[in-house]
């Protein structure tokens, strides 16, 4: 069984505040050339897409520079609702919803080791795509990322991202008071070469284990990639 | 084991004659934002690629309308080399290079059947990457297409593409006289729902059979979309 996880992209489509607009148009024509192509324009964090090192960290891996087999995910879903707005999901949260099982997940740091590699956190935030709401997602506390990091897991989300989004009304970054500065929850993945792969979709009814395919193209220098998002499991 | 079988994308990265020019910039910066980002600009058929049958049929099905597990390739190579320039790879040859295989790989049309459902040729070009040569490669005859979607597999080639790419001195889309007119090839492959991938690079030494994984980016009503095209094998 496989299932697209991933969102369309197309002109206009919702963007991280700040982030390139994008458009996909026309170039060739049947008309003048025989076949059809078009031009992307895109920013490398558009849609579903995959966060290098290199995004955060200016002295981080690029998405080129990493195997690209590491993101053939073992992952694991990891249902987290329900959340309010802009709620912190802490390390003990996050722990409580591994519940028993978070010994397994413990056993995927060790080399060759089949079990997981990537928690997809659901959020339920997947359903305000493309509203302001959508901003005010909840967040990774750093320490909630730094056990992920102990873990030796990357995240998955259906969110813009693991760290707080500005609000729709910011006239910058700024945020709530009692939210993190800056964006420390990717900082404590990517510190670790741990993936993240952002604004994933299509989270219902998937088992709680499964494979996830999410490679980044391979940009040279790239901080981060679309990606065509892919689930698969037996069944 | 995993492979990379895809070209670096890169600001004036060799393109197929006409396309657009690919570029990637930086956008966001750590000093300004407090992170990395960047645009990319590519046609959707820049690099490694997959084409869409609307690539060359008007009323073809888009990459966003295929199944993305359909691109989840039980893959088989076939070394079609030596190859001269231009040379046409007849249905004969390529049913030589297939043997006495050829009666396994059609057990792939059928429903479920783990058999092979793509045939990676190799005709030794991707060693020309980015010189006018590149332009010269072999091709299919419309017969060994036909006989391609007769096995219901599509093709993968380490080329521009299954039909002739013009020369780096014509100055339109026209061939030597012995080369079809238009793309047959395409169109019997694309025309039977059957993918294309393109420009796959580090064949060498890959096994005979392979699974790939090329996902396109889910680009609305997109004709192709540039992928990262990654081999697994056990080993």
């Amino acid at each position: 069984m496989f299932r697209d996880l991933s969102r369309p992209i197309e002109t206009g489509m919702p963007t991280y505040p700040g982030d390139p607009a994008v458009s996909l148009a026309p170039d060739a024509t049947y008309e003048a050339h025989g076949y059809a192509t078009s031009e992307l324009r895109t920013g490398t964090h558009a849609g579903t897409h995959v966060d290098a090192p290199r995004h955060t960290l200016s002295e981080g891996a690029t998405v080129d520079e990493v195997d690209p087999g590491r993101f053939a995910f073992d992952a694991r879903l990891v249902d987290l609702r329900p959340l309010e707005p802009r709620e912190p999901i802490t390390a003990e949260a996050l722990a409580a919803a591994l519940g028993d099982e978070e010994s397994a997940v413990d056993e995927a740091s060790a080399p060759g080791d089949p079990g997981v590699d990537l928690l997809v956190l659901r959020t339920g935030w997947a359903s305000y795509w493309g509203a302001d709401r959508y901003r005010d997602h909840p967040y990774l506390t750093e320490a909630a990322a730094t056990r992920c990091r102990d873990l030796g897991v990357g995240v998955g989300v259906d969110t813009f991202g693991p760290d707080p989004t500005p609000t729709a009304t910011a006239t910058d970054a700024a945020t709530a008071s009692d939210e993190p500065d800056g964006t420390p929850a990717h900082d404590a993945l990517l510190a670790a070469d741990l993936p993240i792969v952002e604004n994933l979709r299509g989270l219902d009814g998937l088992p709680s284990r499964f494979r996830l395919y999410a490679f980044p193209l391979r940009l040279r220098d790239g901080d981060g990639s679309p990606v065509r998002a892919v689930a698969e499991w037996e069944g």
